[in-house]
Formats: C-alpha cells, sequence, structure tokens
C-alpha cells in the first residue's frame, strides 16, 4: 500500500510516493509562489498526478508549517502563506480525490523520525526541527500528539528569557530566537559587530565583509575550527539543550531528535546541547536520562512522514 | 470493586477507601516522622488494614511527593523522605498482600480532578498543584502521561528565568520558585523589606510585626483588600499563567486546573493568571485557548486519584 | 560674551548665538547628508559664518552623536555618521578660526539643563535624553563628568536583560533597547501582532492597518486613554524608572532629568517611571530618594548646552 | 600630621594611627557584639585613646557598612547593626573630642587604593569590595563620588538579573547576589546537589559531605585544579566583568580595582572577570578600555582609608 506525502515549503513543494517501510519510490518537486495559495494548490495536484500516472496510491498526506485543525483538514495559522483558517483538503480534493491528511510540517518530520529513522526503537520522543526557526514534535506511546487544538509541539514559542528578542510572533524571549538557524544568524551580526577583533573567520567564510553573514557560514568556520564560531554554536547548543530539560520536564521522553539545516555542524551543536541539558536537568543521577541524536531522514522526513500519517 | 488510596504526606499519612465513582467512603489520618521510613511504612500497613476490617478492597494506591519509578513500584528520589531507588512497593507488599500501584502525588490529584473533578468533561488536561512546591499532571487523550522515565509532569523544573531564584533542586530560576506557596511567602517577606510603606496590612494578618510572614496571610490580606497583598497574588498568577503558555505550546490541553493550597485565592490568583496566559500565548485569535480552572476535588484528590489508578 | 553652540543632528544641523544666561539670540539650520562628512563640516562653518554677521562671538560648542574624545577635539565613535578616531575640530577651525569645544549631544543637553533648566537648582543630576535611543549625562558637583575615555553617561548600553534584545552596538538587553522611541515603537509593532483584539485604537492613530505604527502614535492613543497604549507606556516608563534606581545606585544624584521627543507623553511616562523607581530603590524609606522630571529646554538643549560648555 | 583609622566591622573593631602617606603606624583591634552600639561606642573611644598614648594624631575617620549620611556624621541605615538614622558622631565625640569623619567602608577601602595602592597613579576609578556582600567606591577626577544622599558606590544593589536571586535589601536580582562571597557560597552548595558527580573536589576542600561548603572551599579546590570549583569562579568572574562593563557605561573610569576577600582567587576570578568586561563593552575597539585590577592595601585598607579622608 503506497501513498503520497507532499511537502509545501516556503518556495517550493515536494511530493514523493512512500512504501509502508518509508522508502522513497519517486519524488518530484515544483516552484511555488508563497502569497498564491491558488498556484500552490495547482502545483499539489499536479505533482500528485504526475505521481500517480507511475503508482497506484491510496492516500495524500500533505505537511505544511504553521497550526493545522484538530480535525487535520486544514490550517489555522501559517507563518509564511496567507491561510487563516484555511480549508486546505476540501481545496484539494477536488482535483485528488484520495483520502487527504493535513499535518504540521514538523510534526511530520518527527513522525517520520519516529517510525523509520533515529526514534525507530523508542516509545516516547521529541523531535526538534532546527531551521530557519524552531519547529517541534512530541511523540507519546507510539502516538503522536497533537493536543485539543492541532497546536502541540510549538515548542519554538516556549519562553526562554523573560523580555528576551522579540519574535515573529508578536512575544519576546521564545525559545526559537535563541535555537534556530535565524538566531545563529542574528548572533553571528551581531558578533561581528562586538567583537570585531574575533570575527575575522566568520566574516572571510562570508566571503568578505562587505557579505551579510548567514548562520552556514558560522558553521562553516567553526568547521576549520574558528574560535567564535565554535563560541556562537557553542551558545546555540546550550540553548537547545537547557529548553531540551523543560522539555523533559513536562513529556520526559527517551530520545530528542535533533533535525533542521543548522544539524549539519553535528557534535559542534550537539556537545553543548548534551552539556547543557546535564546542568539544566533536575534530579539528574537519580533519574533516567534522554539521549539526544542527529536526525537520520533529512531533508525528505516532512514528506515521508507525511505520506505515512496518510496511511493510518 | 473498592481500592484504597493512601497519600504520603511530610508530617502525615492519610488513607481512604475509594468506590469506582470516585466517593470517599472511609477515612483515616496517620501523623508519622519524614525521616523515618520504617514508621511510614508502618503507618501505611496500620491505616489499610484499619480501613480492610470495614470495607472489601481489592488494590492500593499509594501517593507520594518525588520521582516514581516507571514500573509504578518504587521512589527513584523523593526531595523530603529519605527515598533513593526505594522499592516501596516491595516494603509494603508483606503487611499489605494486594495489588500497590505507587504513584507521584501531583499526578494522582490530576487524574482524580481528570475522572470526578473539574477535568471530567475534557480528553486533554494538565493539573498544576500550587501548594508548597509546584506540581504537576498531564493527561492526555484520557491516559496519564508517565513519561519514559516516571517524571512527566514536574513542571515546577521548568526553567522560568535565567539566573534566577535558587531552587532545592539546585537549579536556579525554576517555575516552582515563582508560582508556588514557598514563592509567595518569599516574595512577602522581600516586599516587608523592600516596601516598608505598604506592608502594614500584610504584616497585621500575619499577627504583628515579630510575626514570619506566610503566603496564608497574603491572601488573608488581600481578601479584605490590601494593595500590596493583591499585587503580590496579582504576580504569582501572572508567574503562573506564562507557564500555562508554555504548557499549551508543548502539549495543547483544553483545560489546566489549578489545585493546591494556594487556590484558596481563588480568582484573586487565577484571573491574572488567565490574562498573563492570554498574553503570552503565541497565535492567540488564531488557535484555541485553554481554559484555567479551580481544582474540586480538594485535599482528597492525591488519595481518590491513587485508589482509582490502583482500580486500573 | 556670547557663544555659537552648533548640534550636528542625523539630516540636518542646527546653530544658535546664546548668551551667557542660556538665551538663545538666533539660530539657523541646514539640511546636510549624514553619509558625507565634509558636507556636515561645510554646513557648520557656513552656519557659524552667518551667525557671526550680527553677532560677536568668542567660541563655537559642538554637539554631536557618539563617542567624544577625551580632549574634546574629535569623535572617535559615532552610531550614525562615518567617523572614527575623527579630528573633528581640526577640520573644522580652519573655516572658524575661534576656540572650539566637542562634546557628545546628551551631555550637551543635560548641561543645558543643569545650568538653566530643571537642574538648575541642583549640584548632582543625572539626564536621560528618550529620543530615538536612550542618551545620558551625569552632572556631579556642578561638573560634567565626561569619563576617563570620553565615554561616561553612555547609560543606554548598560545592561538590563541577560540575553534581551539584540542592540545595534551588538550586544544584548541593552537599557537602550527598552527605554527609548525604537523600543516604544518595537514593543508596539509586537502587540500589533501578538494582541490584535486590543490594538484597534494605536492602528487607526497610526493611521490604519497599512501603516507602520510608530512611537508617537502610541503617545497619541495613550492621550485619549487607549488601554494598550497606556499600557505600552507604561511598560516603557517602568523600565526607566528601573534604571533610574540603578544610576541611583552608582552616582545618587538628587534629579534625574527625562527629555528627549518620547518625554511628550508626560506623566504617562513618568509616573510609571517615579513608582519604578520608588518599587527598586534599595534601603528606600531608610536613604534620601532623587526626583524624576521632564526636561524644560526642549529641542534646542543641546545647542544651548554646547554653547555653554564653549564658554568655560 | 597623624590620624586615626578605626573600621567597624561585624564582629570587631580595629583602629590604627596613619601617616600621610598611608603607613600603618600602629593599630590594635576590639571584639564588639554587633547587637550592642553603645558597647561599640565604648570600643571605639578606648580604641583611639590606647593609640594616642604613643601618637598625637589630629582627626578620626570611623569606617562602618552602611549608608552614611551626606553630612559625614551619623549613619542612616546599617545592614548589620541596629542603626537608623544614628547620630555616630555625636555619640563618639564626647569620648574622643577631636574631629570626627564617619565613611561607608568601601569607599574607604576605594580611597585608600586611590590614594596609596592599585590606584595611585589614575585619576578616576572604581573600587569593588568582593567581600560577603558587594561593595563600592567611585573617585572621579581626585575626589571620592559620595553622591546627594550619601549613597554613590552602592554598586551592589544595581539590578543585573530582572526577577533574579532575592537580596537581603528585599529586591531581586541585586549584583552583589551574583558577585561576592555568599553568592559563591550559595551557587557551590546548589552545584553539590545539582551535579553531585562533579562535585567531590570542593566536599573535599570542605572536610567531607558532612560539612557546609564555603566560597573559601571554591578558591581552595580551584587552586589545585578543581573543574567545577574553577566553572564557579569564572562565572563569579564573569558576572563580576559583566556589572564592570556597566559601571563604564556610567562612570568611565580608568582603573576597576578588585578587593576583599574574594579576590583571594586571584587570575583564576580576575581573568574571566576581564574577558567578561570586553565582551560586554559597548564599542570595543573604538574607545579606551579600563583596566582590572586587584586591590593591594589588604584588610587594613578600610582603616588606612577612614584615616586619610578624616585628614581632608
Amino acid at each position: 500500500m503506497l501513498t503520497v506525502g507532499v511537502d509545501i515549503g516556503g518556495t517550493k513543494i515536494g511530493a514523493g510516493v512512500v512504501d509502508p517501510d518509508g522508502e522513497l519510490l519517486a519524488s518530484t518537486k515544483h516552484p511555488t509562489d508563497p502569497t498564491d495559495p491558488a498556484e500552490i494548490e495547482a502545483a499539489v495536484v499536479s505533482a500528485v498526478s504526475e505521481l500517480r500516472e507511475s503508482y497506484d496510491v491510496t492516500a495524500v498526506g500533505v505537511a505544511a508549517a504553521g497550526y493545522v485543525s484538530p480535525q487535520r483538514d486544514g490550517m489555522v495559522f501559517a507563518p509564511n502563506i496567507a491561510w487563516r483558517d484555511y480549508p486546505l483538503r476540501d481545496r484539494l480534493v477536488g482535483g485528488i480525490d484520495l483520502p487527504i491528511v493535513i499535518e504540521n510540517d514538523a510534526n511530520a518530520a518527527g513522525w517520520a523520525e519516529f517510525r523509520f529513522g533515529a526514534g525507530r526503537d523508542v516509545d516516547h520522543m521529541v523531535m526538534l526541527t532546527v531551521g530557519t526557526g524552531l519547529g517541534g514534535a512530541v511523540i507519546f506511546d507510539g502516538t503522536l500528539l497533537r493536543g485539543a487544538f492541532g497546536a502541540a509541539g510549538e515548542f519554538g514559542h516556549m519562553e526562554m528569557v523573560p523580555h528576551g528578542h522579540f519574535c515573529g510572533c508578536g512575544q519576546e524571549g521564545c525559545w526559537e530566537m535563541y535555537a534556530s538557524g535565524r538566531a545563529l544568524t542574528r548572533a553571528a551580526r551581531a558578533a561581528v559587530v562586538a567583537q570585531p577583533d574575533r570575527s575575522e573567520g566568520i566574516v572571510q567564510a562570508a566571503g568578505g565583509p562587505d557579505k551579510k553573514v548567514k548562520g552556514t557560514h558560522v558553521t562553516a568556520a567553526a568547521e576549520v575550527g574558528d574560535p567564535l564560531a565554535t563560541e556562537l554554536l557553542d551558545e546555540l547548543g546550550r540553548w537547545l539543550g537547557k529548553g531540551i530539560s523543560d522539555l523533559a520536564a513536562v513529556v520526559d521522553p527517551q530520545l530528542a531528535v535533533v533535525g533542521g539545516g543548522v544539524v549539519a555542524a553535528g557534535d559542534l551543536l550537539l556537545d553543548p546541547a548534551r552539556d547543557a541539558f546535564r546542568r539544566h536537568l533536575t534530579a539528574r543521577g537519580f533519574r533516567g536520562e534522554l539521549r539526544i541524536e542527529p536526525a537520520e531522514m533529512g531533508n525528505e522526513a516532512g514528506m515521508i512522514g507525511a505520506a505515512d500519517l496518510a496511511r493510518t
């Protein structure tokens, strides 16, 4: 029994045929304009049709950033696309005519890791997707925890710092502003201003002083041992670990899987996260401790997870 | 089918016979010495025997403060009693000879509220027990979420303030240090020092300047309109609501039930909590919002919840 | 004995003839391009010449935003103009041929208030200029405290919040990011996102939902009683008062004069500042307390102060 | 011209004869009961008399912890002795019959360092006395800055952390609670609870697990390379340096002298302070930077400074 998973991103949609073992049998991509919901829908319909020419599929899972309705049939709010209480399933069903399930993209990625990736051997896990922002998912006793209003796993908006950095959500101090690609970029730019004598490595990685520093430049500089870059990843890792200790106090998982683009930094990020987690964990030494591990499913996690969730 | 619930507190144990509807048919109390585990066990055995003289019971649930083992057969760590990896069930079973289940006291109280009290009509809830400390429980889709290591629902140790108040757990800034009876007492004592010109009402409620101010004195003064006392409860309520917005970002419940001694302050506490919750909730207006309601089961919640958990 | 004061702003320079009583006898303004230091210098020279056609002056004081050299002859760093270790006096003296003194603009404004304005009756005061940013000055025992490196009175960069809002200086949590016109603007924009149901008054003051909200719109809305706007000014005032209590712990002045554009909000800003000051003041009731008062010298304070400092 | 300096401490008074070069010619100590102001006064009178038997002195300076009146004739508030608006000079003058000047103890110590110790070559300095608490002094252009109400240099009560550790003054987050001997002791005790696996070195330095850990044990353990102890001193040093960067933003001194018992840790404390200072300093690289140096005058600084201030 095959299903299709669709991942609606900011500038493109990806779709793929997935088998029950999480294997991606075929996939396709279409560029899209995030300001044009109708174009996005047309691209989804077209991608699914294209895949169905070669594969017999029974259902479609659609992953997107934002708050998904509890009934999994629409988007109540999306940060990047003009969806507000938007009946996405109804808009797609005419062109697809298969069962369709909508899911939050971080939830879908978390589910893929749980079923086929880093979490395949555990029962209770959390997933943290450290991309531009910080997405999350909670899987408890084999079940994806969606929440009463479809908003569980929105860890990125836990407040880490009272009166801290402004978040796009209108709040201050959200975890996402301390543990995400955007956070790394902003911290790096601030460091270039505040510590000009230490920032040459990062500036060079960015291509020179007239270029805008990004998080990826920090990772590149850290990989060749630049002290400031290493420090910045260390700081990011520490915020990550600290927040994971908060999650341990709420849902107490066995495993925290860290995915998203920033995880390319590997143990330069995860070791400080592990260390900070342990330092902040209450009753350490008297209670079991979760592991913090990198994601294994890569960029296809959202697509594969959505496909698998459509199956069940 | 009747069961016994036992609630092991700091200075006494309580035990009661509970029916499947959560009715407490009979109960008894014994003073105990928290430094003497053997005495506590003897008291539990004796209380259960006493109740069994008149009632036919099939199981015993024991609630206590601390981290319970995932197998629900022992205490891995307790803050007030010298239990470390302690096989409490094995120590009791000789004298009781019935199935025994150990549960965290806040989990037991949360379960009682879920089954018979403020949460009886919802599927997803969190419980906050604002007593001396801040205990918690998560119930998701009708199931008490215990966590991979038996430590779910330990909200009180989420970090609210980086470098904030020292907690007995050795960490800084734990939620419990801002939203608990102990927090109220400390804030009141600090206010008496820092704002002597505004603290007369609280000092009088405490019985005069030579008496130690406690949280209960703040509540008493606030109930007759004392401005500083009202402010202190307001502040406590705001920390409560702020943390609940963090819980909404993780587990997204329909309802947060607030119990424990401090909830005697009623809406003087809960209204500021509701207000702060709404102010800190990301995507407010676009997503469903939980309700914050007082607990209904009173001091017997732990006993009744433990009894009910022993049944299942 | 008359002197000229020049105030170099972001988009224009102002210059005026000032008598020993702080009276502004004549003034002139020239628009300037902040990216062109040569144009700025030409404008200063031209303005001084123009004024000297009608008045006999003996010295020139020049106020500008940034770090002034301890010798008061140049700018070591400016936030808005491309001055780095810049010998401003040498660049001007050829065209002016009078004694020239360079001074930080907030220091100049503070000095004007001390000599002729809100501080004329005190010996020890601090000045806070709450404009786009937060500038400051310390006057102690009748002397303007410049500091060992010309950087005293840069209060705006005291850290108020560990890991707080990013400042243009590259640090986090600077006071300026919580108590300035920019802070008010950002807080208002965040509130519009986070509390859409309460922000209608501010949005209307800004001219509608398609307009960018600014601090002045908040003040306008607060003046007609809008609750959210009042709250935002209250919050700004509280950060102001809190920081003033820190200044009291360092230099212990009699008076804090608050000037700059935001002070147009009057007691809507200053009353919360006074209240927060008192709440945060250590040993309150046992020690003397400074007053917090609005500036009296208006926009000409920098010009008048610079002219007077050139005299001495 | 010789003078006597008296240092009134918590459990004893010290007095010494000091010459104009800051040499201590003779000294004496008397134990005292802090709860008995009359006994303290008798001890001061007696000590001064004793010294005058051998030396001809012209004035007496008295240093004590607390807020000194602006007229330097009394204590408006003391933390450890029951002085509230207390006319200390009047109480002593009958038994002494010489000019008497009262001074805050940290101010006196700072003055001694400025005149004869680490600050003898600078014009602008701050002194930080890191003892049980955190005392301070500001010397500007050769003058001890006392403040409008005698409370300048009370740095220890600047707020470093909103909602941070409770201070004895009734406020939260005072610098003193992060950078003092008491802070070190509390942080060490918390670390022993939170990180039992890393605290053996500190526990051994304290004499075993049944002993109370103190700050001095941390220093002892750090001196033999214990990682946790080193970390704790590092953290203390960072708070120190961070606060010094705030002082640089207000009074911009050339030099920060660090004295008090904790400075025994030497560069284990001061190197992290220097590093944190630089990281937090706005406009670093464009402005002059103060040095952070250890005090040189030792425990007699208060006595010597008080004697010297009595001279002028």
